[in-house]
């Protein structure tokens, strides 16, 4: 395990904004990934709800964007925010899409090369950083997960291919059939290349009917997003979640759109449903 | 009066955020500004909170990054961001230092050439912009004023220099002393001229020596603000406002910095300060 150095540290809502740099194992590359303590950090190891971010996002978004410390000081909740995708390996073509590449890793562990040797976000946000975080700073290992867009099919994934690890699972406007949406088949093709039965492994509508243990899922989604009809899909989870009986809340938000306006306008509601799970009220 | 057009609306907290471009007369230049119209102004018209942003912002750090809306929403209370500075003017050296030209026009009305063509900030921030926005959105007469380092001097000397325009006034770490200290007196050589005396009409610690009628000011300080001792000077305000029996309420608070961080921790408070002048609660 190596060390993490701290890069910046502001006050927030009496507890702790923290960036921290590290090398990551698993990328094969040095990373950020940024950490609100809340007061109660100070006396007591705390949980952590672990937030995935969307396409061309960096560790800081959802930290600077979201409004979440307010309610996550209230709940003594820390939140874990990590990059997008490896940084600073400069691999051919890795810079020239926003919805591929850099700040577009998916959250999978690709097989093919280049992006065999760096992009492994799902071993780095689900087990790497998890491990990392809860070794050097004050939180228990009572995890949760959410995310927006690429980042809610990150946060469905992670609860969906190891509920044991998550106490509970929540997304905004979520990917949720990336292997038959178009940024997910650009995705897919490149990091896991063209058989298409290698992508099932990767796709929350696809992993409803083989996860072992149903955590209940909850979305929020609003309904002026762009992204909606081509490349989110909700209703594809929604179907398979019919099929097999999983629990599954989608809430379809009159008016909004694909931004942090509207994550901002709903993350209390998702805190809530996380300190719930994690047993803070 | 010119007319307004909308450049992009998001739902937020069950109203809009909305980003307008306009002719602005007195600045010569097309500009941008933000409002944030709570859902109450669907159906009555509501007061408004004028926001002045500090140093490198434009009209859209406040409504990014405060967390404002969420209370404003609740409260019933409009929030409008105007720009820090002309744009599109292209003076020579006015893009050449961070604390100067574009980016800081310190809400002044510049007397001296070439920025005495454009650089009109107290005139657009006080009166033209006010008059616009009451002529076309769903906003009544009342006016609070609030703002951030720059800007919070800036609201110090719309409330000092023309108190019956507004209700209330607040500010976040703001410069308190401009004509002693290095951005003030870079900002003003150049705006006004070398002699000082030009100066002391711009100055809110000047102001508060000669205002007509006494707002209560309001103020948030971080202790761990890095410009608290050279730029800030607090205590030079509170001098004078003890001097002249100004009502001054100068909260330090433990910890915090400069950033956003801290007015997203303490904007509830100031929104309820403003509430209160304002007749909402």
């Amino acid at each position: 395990m190596t060390g993490i150095v701290e890069i910046s540290r502001s006050r927030f809502f009496e507890g702790q904004q923290i960036r921290f740099q590290h090398h990551s194992e698993v990328l094969n590359c040095d990373m950020t990934f940024g950490v609100f303590l809340p007061p109660q950090a100070e006396t007591s190891e705390v949980p952590v709800l672990y937030w995935l971010s969307g396409l061309t996002c960096t560790d800081e978004n959802f930290a600077i964007k979201a409004g979440a410390q307010r309610r996550a000081s209230e709940l003594g909740l820390a939140i874990v925010c990590p990059d997008t995708s490896p940084r600073g390996t400069d691999l051919p073509g890795e810079h020239d899409d926003w919805d591929f590449g850099s700040g577009a890793g998916f959250y999978l562990n690709a097989t093919r090369a280049p992006w065999s040797n760096h992009y492994h976000m799902y071993d780095y946000v689900s087990k790497e950083l998890p491990d990392l975080v809860e070794a050097q700073l004050p939180v228990t290992d009572l995890r949760s997960v959410s995310g927006h867009s690429m980042g809610g099919h990150g946060a469905l994934m992670c609860a969906l291919k190891d509920p044991d690890r998550y106490s509970s699972v929540s997304a905004f406007a979520p990917i949720c059939h990336p292997s038959v949406t178009p940024w997910g088949i650009k995705a897919f093709s490149n990091y896991l290349g063209e058989d298409r039965n290698d992508w099932l492994d990767w796709d929350a509508t696809q992993l409803v009917c083989s996860t072992e243990k149903q955590l209940p899922i909850l979305i929020d989604q609003g309904t002026e997003d762009d992204f909606l009809g081509e490349e989110l899909k909700p209703g594809s989870l929604e179907q398979a979640c019919i099929c097999t009986h999983h629990p599954l809340d989608v809430r379809m938000r009159e008016g909004y759109d694909h931004g942090y306006n509207f994550i901002s306008t709903y993350i209390d509601e998702h805190l809530n449903h996380h300190a719930e799970a994690l047993g803070l009220i």
